[in-house]
Formats: structure tokens, C-alpha cells, sequence
């Protein structure tokens, strides 16, 4: 008998009928033999119903209120499901992150888990019910109610999983799994069977949308194993672990793109020490997440520094290195919307030399101007024009040799 | 500097801009210098809108589940309600059920209030907050979330207000307060200024409908003074407070009618000792709450028995006692749902002789046929067919001069 997390995303819950259909996946897993913990959603739509009511109430609606607002939409699929579940002989018990407990710091709408009291949980487990937990939220130390921001459901998933040392973390979507590339961009993309932790950050951070971020962080660092599969399907999806040799013989993992960033240029810099520091400690204080940053060789004791922001935080990011410009004597500031970040990821890199320069000449070929490029150990980014960012991914991918079996 | 508990139903803070107008009502009591405590029902329609989909679930959906998915009805509002405070510059906290802490017995979907552990909630009164509570939830013992039943929040409202000692307990609602008859049905019926706890007690259950029985027994327990008045207006509404010898001189309070009910018979039951506790023991067992029980003078060793129960009761009521008449010998069950009961109620009674009889002779003098009579120290329920009772009750109140300035 083994120990299962089913985490159940929105779309997997949007109506009744649906959450019947889940309820019955359920039953099967637990048919089988198996302890089922099960994480949802809210019902899709309903966060942004939530929030769109608590915006209609204020300009700047309470962090702590939203948080407490929106917790009610995976409290009601918790219960559905719990009532589905009963209805098919299934004994159930819905727990809110109260419940569970989900510890968590106090930054409301984007907490963190500190802990996860997993003792009322084992007991339901172990009296024989499933548990069916709402995903997303948690609680502070003063008993607010906490929410993880988007997608935070998954990372509940991966963080009960690590808690309760089960054997696996299934988390359902509405794809079958994560793909060497955006298949409605690259009709080769293929489904990728397995993906290490390392490299699955690198997609999902880029854009891959399948698995949140957060989640595959907290897998990583307690070694959950992580199945991501379709919720209407039966195939088998990808598998997110440890890695291990058989990783490195695959250079490229997967080809990724984000349009979503803006790109802002602050032009000659005082080449100081500090200056940078100066340039992104308001950014951070405004809680802006920068994602590349880019310096060029300075020369006659200026240096130009590029960075991308999302696209949602450029007013304000542009508007705070605009003020930073004036105090350090900077030229000016320039900022470009019309940009698309191509990457490609893999493990194999770190082993293998002239990869990097292999996607420059394959975007050239394409004469595809790259606008600034970053680099990981595992990754390689260019920003380019955004008109071209399609083309990149299907120049890069096929390039790389991903359509094929490998 | 008074301490004030106010609570807004369903209609007072039906959307945005009603639970807007509701911010403002509390931020101008808070502006004339009181601390206040805030209790909310979901926004109308809320609450049947969670139970539907519950129900759409399964036949018989774990009320466990009901009471967590209902309760995100009040947490909802809660929170909106704490966003407008905050917009108008009011800082404002939503407190939950299990937040305050409101602790309840086990029984989902019709819990009581065991204790209220009023620290936290005390706390953030102190800290100068509103402190915004959903009402109609508590927890259990189990950390399980509960809810009281229909109508649960004004009993919140007033078990806070026990447990804060505040000075006074307002429900606003959607009527500007009690009246002497339902002025739909009476067109002379007059808002009455002062009530006692015993005459509302009694009104209520009767159906006025204004405030839940539950909230008016825990005010009496504790000396609440409560003011039912409207959320539309500032005209002063009923106060419900202690009794107190002015109370004397009105004979009788109000009149009140209630359609819902269904009469049963039980004919020619064996006159034994016993018999009566087999009839209602299973009634009870089925959570069947019966009203009026009457049992005639007997006769050749048997006797009539009726009883009247929540018409959403009464087919399984007629099928218990059935299988009771069965067991014990009776002759026979009938039950008629065409009825009424009319209601007389005031303190006044327990100190004139004769008002039973005026009653019934205000009736007869309509042509008026009366089925059954029950009375208790202050009130006279008459069971008159369903289509006589608008006239009943406007025979009544104005027949008691009731139209008239007390």
C-alpha cells in the first residue's frame, strides 16, 4: 500500500460533473489499495470572482481581507469533493490550511510555508478516510489565514506530500504532462517522460505553466516525486525527480518562451562600486522580481545595464529606475515591450560545450537579431523581437533534434 | 465610550454598494467615540446558492461538508466588509468562527454555541479595530467547522455580545422593527417600541420572523439588550429587553399567524399511562420539532391526540406516527395541511382573566371555526383554517386595540 497526493487543479474542478469525475479517480486510487490525500483548487474562475469583488470594494483592498476572500473558493471544492467522495462509499474529511495546519509567514497573498503540522492529517489518513485538502492557503502565527499566491495549490501538494513522506505527488492538469515545448507553438514537440528538478525549474520559471515553480523547489529539496498528468486521461505523464546519470545524456531538455517581460535599458552608469546594488534594492523594496540582468563592458567609467521585469511591474519598475538614473548621474532610462526571451534548458549543458553559440547560429540563420543573453549553468536565454518568438522556439527546437524520440 | 455589537443580514449587505452603505453606518457609530464589534450573514442568496451546489453533489450530502462550504458565505462578506472599513480609513479585522473563537457542540448544520473564548476578539478591539465576524459559524471540539441553522447570525451577534459585555446588541435588518401583526396581512399593525424578552420569545417562534428565537433565549440569558431596527434608515427600531412592571399594562403584545404548519391525528389512542411518550419519542428521534400538542378529554378508555409539526416535516411525522398508531392500537392517523395558527402573546395575560375568551369570541363573531386551542402563560394559539387567517390576525389586533397608540 502505498502513500498518494492527487492534487486536483481548477479546471479539473470546474463544475459538479467534473468533481464527480475526480471524485471517482479518487476512488479508484484508493481501490487499488492506496492512502489517498487529496489537494484542490478552487473551482476555475472563482479566484478571480473573489477578487474582483474585493477589488470592487476598495482601490487598495486589504491584503490580509483579500487572502481571507479568496481562501473561500478552495474551502467550497474541498467540501464538494469530500461530499462526492461520500456519495460513492468513500469515507471523507475536507481540512483547511487551519486544519491541516499549514504554517506559514504573514505575506499575505504571496506566503510561504514555514511548517506543516501534519498530525491531524495522519490521523484522518489513518482512520481510514481521505483527506481532501484545500490547496492554496495556509495560516500565520496571529491565526490569519494565509493564501500562496497563484498556483500556490500545487505547492501545497508537493509540501503535504514532504510532510506525510508519501510515496508520490500526482498533480492533474488539463495537459498530459510537460513538453519539450509549447506544442501549440511547435507542432514537434513531444512529451517529455521524465524531468529532473533542475531542469523543471528552468521550464516552469520560463513559462512552461504546467507546475508551479515554488512546488518544484520544495519537491526538489525534500525529494518528492512528482507525476504531472491529465486529469481526463489515463496515460501516464511526466515524471519530475532526482536526477541521475541517464539525465546527461540529454543535452536539451526543452525549449521555452516568455512574452510576458519587458526589458528596460538605464544607459551610462557611473562604473562605481555599489551603483548596481543602488539600481535594485528599490526594485526588490517595491517587490518587483527582476528576472535577467545584463551588463555590458563598461568603458570610459560608464556601463550600460539591462534587465527584464514582468510585464505587469514595468510602469513601476521604469518609473523607479527612472528616479535611481537622476540620483547616480545616469543618461537615461529606455524600456521595450516588444520583447520575447527564447531559452533552452538542459542538464546535459554543464557537460557539453558549444551550445550556447550552436542556438546563436540557429536564430542567425533565421536572421533573428538576439537584443542581450544570459546564461546558467543549465540555460541559455536571448531576448529577441517578440514578432519572432514562435519561429525561435520551433528554429531552436527542432534544431536541438527535440522532435524525435530520444 | 460604549461598546456596541451591530450585525447586518443577508439584505443589508446583498453587494458592493449595500456592504458600502454598511461601512459607513459602522464608521460613523465608531465616529461618535464607540468601540464596535461587527456581525455579518453571507450576502442574500449566498447561502442557498452553497448549499444547491452541495446538494447537486449527492443525495444526501455529509452535513459535515455542508457546514464548511456554507460557512464561506459570512467569511466572504467578512472580509469585503473589512476592505470597505479600511477604504473609508476604519482599520478593521474579519475574525472567522474559529478565529474568535466560537466553540459548538458536534451537531452540523444546527449547532450550539457552547462558549465563546472572547481574547482575540477582545484584543482587537482594544488595538482600536473593528473587528468584523462572520456569523453563523463556529467550531467544534474537533477543530470541524460549524454552522448554527437559519437565521444563525443574530444569535452571533448576541452571544458576542453576552461575551464582550457590550451595552447593546442592534440587528439591522430589512423592516425598521417589530410589529404588532405582519402589516402585509394588517394595515393598522404599528412598530412597537419596547418588548420583552418572554413576548418575542413567543412572537417569534410564531413567525415574526425579525429575529431568530435562539438569539432572543441567549439575550434573555444574559441580559442583551438588543435593538431591531432597519439598515435603511436611522428612525430608532424594538428594543427587546428585560421585563419590568410597565410591561403590565399591555395585555396583549402582538398578533402573529403562521402558515407552515400541519396538523396530525391520532384517534382513539389506548388511555394509558406511557402512551403519549411512545408518539413523541420517535418524533424526537427523527429531530421532528413539534409545536402544539393537544390531547382531548377521553372516553371509553381512548383518547384523541393532535399535534402540529413544520409542514417540510410532516410526511415523515405522518409515517412515524402511523407506525406507531400500528404498535400501540390506535384507531387511525389524519392530517391536514389546510390550516393555520393564530397567535395572541403579551405579559399582560398572566394578570387579566378573560383574554382566552375574547379571543375565541373574535372569532366566532367572523364565522371563524377553531380546530385547536394551546395556551401557555402569555399567549393563546388558535389552529383556524388556512383561508381564514389574514382576517384572523386583523380580527385580533384590532379587536385587542392593538391599531391604537399603547
Amino acid at each position: 500500500m502505498s502513500l498518494i497526493v492527487q492534487k486536483f487543479g481548477g479546471t479539473s474542478v470546474a463544475n459538479p460533473e467534473r468533481i464527480r469525475a475526480v471524485a471517482k479517480r479518487v476512488a479508484a486510487t484508493r481501490a487499488e489499495g492506496h492512502s489517498v490525500a487529496v489537494v484542490v483548487s478552487a473551482m476555475s474562475g472563482e479566484t478571480n470572482r473573489l477578487l474582483g469583488l474585493g477589488r470592487a470594494m476598495a482601490g487598495r483592498p486589504l491584503e490580509r481581507e483579500l487572502d481571507a476572500l479568496a481562501a473561500t473558493g478552495e474551502q467550497v471544492t474541498s467540501a464538494l469533493l469530500a461530499i462526492a467522495l461520500a456519495d460513492l462509499g468513500v469515507p471523507a474529511r475536507s481540512l483547511l490550511g487551519h486544519q491541516v495546519r499549514i504554517l506559514t509567514d504573514s505575506a499575505f497573498t504571496k506566503a510561504r510555508i514555514k511548517a506543516i503540522d501534519a498530525s491531524q492529517l495522519s490521523k484522518t489518513l489513518e482512520q481510514g478516510h481521505v483527506a481532501v485538502i484545500a490547496g492554496f492557503q495556509g495560516i500565520d502565527d496571529d491565526g490569519s489565514i494565509t493564501t500562496l499566491g497563484r498556483g500556490g495549490s500545487d505547492t501545497t501538494a508537493v509540501a503535504i506530500a514532504a510532510a506525510i513522506k508519501a510515496d508520490a505527488c500526482e498533480i492533474y492538469t488539463d495537459v498530459d504532462g510537460v513538453y519539450t515545448a509549447d506544442p501549440n507553438v511547435c507542432p514537434s514537440a513531444r512529451k517529455i517522460d521524465r524531468i529532473s528538478y533542475e531542469e523543471m525549474l528552468e521550464l516552469a520559471s520560463l513559462g512552461a505553466k504546467v507546475l508551479q515553480i515554488r512546488s518544484v523547489e520544495v519537491a526538489m529539496k525534500y525529494g518528492v516525486p512528482v507525476h504531472v498528468r491529465s486529469s481526463f486521461s489515463d496515460v501516464p505523464g511526466t515524471w519530475v525527480v532526482g536526477e541521475d546519470k541517464s539525465f546527461e545524456a540529454v543535452i536539451v531538455a526543452g525549449v521555452t518562451s516568455d512574452k510576458n517581460e519587458t526589458k528596460i535599458t538605464v544607459r551610462q552608469l557611473p562604473d562605481e562600486p555599489g551603483i548596481v546594488a543602488r539600481m535594485f534594492e528599490p526594485l526588490a523594496a517595491a517587490n518587483i522580481s527582476v528576472d535577467m540582468i545584463i551588463q555590458n563592458v563598461s568603458a570610459d567609467r560608464t556601463t550600460d545595464l539591462t534587465f527584464t521585469v514582468p510585464r505587469t511591474d514595468a510602469q513601476k519598475a521604469r518609473e523607479i529606475a527612472e528616479q535611481v538614473a537622476r540620483e547616480i548621474g545616469a543618461k537615461g532610462v529606455t524600456s521595450d515591450d516588444d520583447i520575447a526571451k527564447v531559452s533552452i534548458v538542459g542538464l546535459g549543458m554543464r557537460s557539453h560545450a558549444g551550445i550556447a553559440s550552436r542556438m546563436f547560429r540557429l536564430l542567425a540563420n533565421e536572421g533573428i537579431n538576439i537584443e542581450a543573453i544570459s546564461t546558467s549553468e543549465i540555460k541559455v536565454s536571448c531576448v529577441i523581437a517578440a514578432k519572432y518568438h514562435e519561429l525561435a522556439v520551433r528554429v531552436l527546437h527542432d534544431g536541438f533534434g527535440l522532435g524525435k524520440a530520444p
